[in-house]
């Protein structure tokens, strides 16, 4: 995998289909997540950079906090998405799409063992896999991995709470962007599951508009 | 606290009101959990007892492999809750109220500043706190503690996403029943905060059939 140090807007940096990966981010870094041809979904998930040690404690992007604080379950421009500590990890400042879930956990074999076909689960590519090796240079530990967001993915929950999941409603070049309100190390996929994504494994594109570059 | 060993129906074991408790569960033990009074809300968590030790790891309650795999966001019987690693941790059996939430964070310090008047935070009681002590003896760290099951918590999420949390709809007695399918530590609270529980901080009481004393 080849990837420059600092993507950027002139030159992307492309998550192939079915794939991830892992950086840091400092505080005030802005990340934009692309959804280049359209109908793809991709999970992020992210630890405090400081947290990250030899004594194995890590501060972790919450699902629960970010729900409870914010008082919705979908997340969009203006929202904080906190962490377990419930300090501010990144703001939410520019999304073209409006839905992005983080009510589910990213695609795992187990997942496709349970939900998918017979047969599916064996050799399929999945998010929580490409979680696992993006964050392994880090020292992250699979247990560690909680629910992540799962950026451009089109879950419904209906009056009764099933939770439907939709073909994804982003547009080829829509974004989210994310602005790191701490030092992070962020990792990111373009999803595996067919469910998810229409059928269609497609790439995501990121790039970083890094905190000392930004006009006032 | 004194605490007996196996509290039993004719003998359940009382949490104080805005307090927790920590204790094992084997593989096959029924836990119950019971709203003695009406309208109070339990936190629970449960780390799989062989997971937790030196190393730091640990197999935990996964609110988001639950929503996943059930595809609804409550829970009620019949439902199984799945662990980070999806195993099922627990069977539920049975199920008087049909409300229990699995989207929000224990309530925490953090909770009580951000969401409440001001002034409501310093020296208030809080399910997180109260699950750290509780996990504490087992060699449990407050970062690993995720979102909880909210046992008859009343939480509705409207078709825009929008969180309201209303008063807990459990009248006395009504309880949960919980079969633990695998050797479990789990932390059990009576919840410390105003705006889930009407405002009545009320006692939960739980009991534990043994796996051995079960009928066919």
């Amino acid at each position: 995998m080849t990837q420059p140090s600092i993507p950027t807007e002139a030159q992307p940096y492309r998550i192939a289909p079915q794939t991830g990966t892992g950086f840091r981010l400092s505080k005030g870094d802005v990340l934009v997540v692309i959804d280049p041809l359209g109908e793809q979904v991709s999970d992020l998930m992210a630890f405090a950079a400081d947290t990250v040690g030899s004594e194995g404690q890590a501060e972790w992007l919450s699902s629960g906090r970010t729900f409870d604080y914010n008082e919705t379950i979908y997340l969009t421009t203006g929202h904080q998405l906190y962490s377990n500590r419930s300090r501010v990890m990144f703001t939410l400042l520019r999304d073209d799409v409006g839905r992005h879930d983080f009510l589910l956990t990213p695609c795992s074999t187990e997942t496709f063992e349970i939900l998918y076909p017979p047969g599916t689960a064996e050799g399929h590519p999945s998010c929580f896999g490409n979680l696992v090796k993006a964050f392994a240079p880090f020292g992250i530990e699979p247990d560690q991995i909680p629910t992540t967001l799962n950026i451009f993915m089109n879950v419904l929950v209906d009056e009764k709470g099933k939770v439907n999941i939709g073909p994804p409603i982003s547009q080829p070049g829509q974004r989210l962007e994310l602005r790191a309100e701490m030092d992070l190390i962020v990792g990111l996929t373009a999803c595996s599951a067919e469910g998810s994504n229409n059928g269609t494994f497609k790439p995501i594109d990121y790039f970083v508009i890094p905190a000392d570059t930004q006009a006032e």
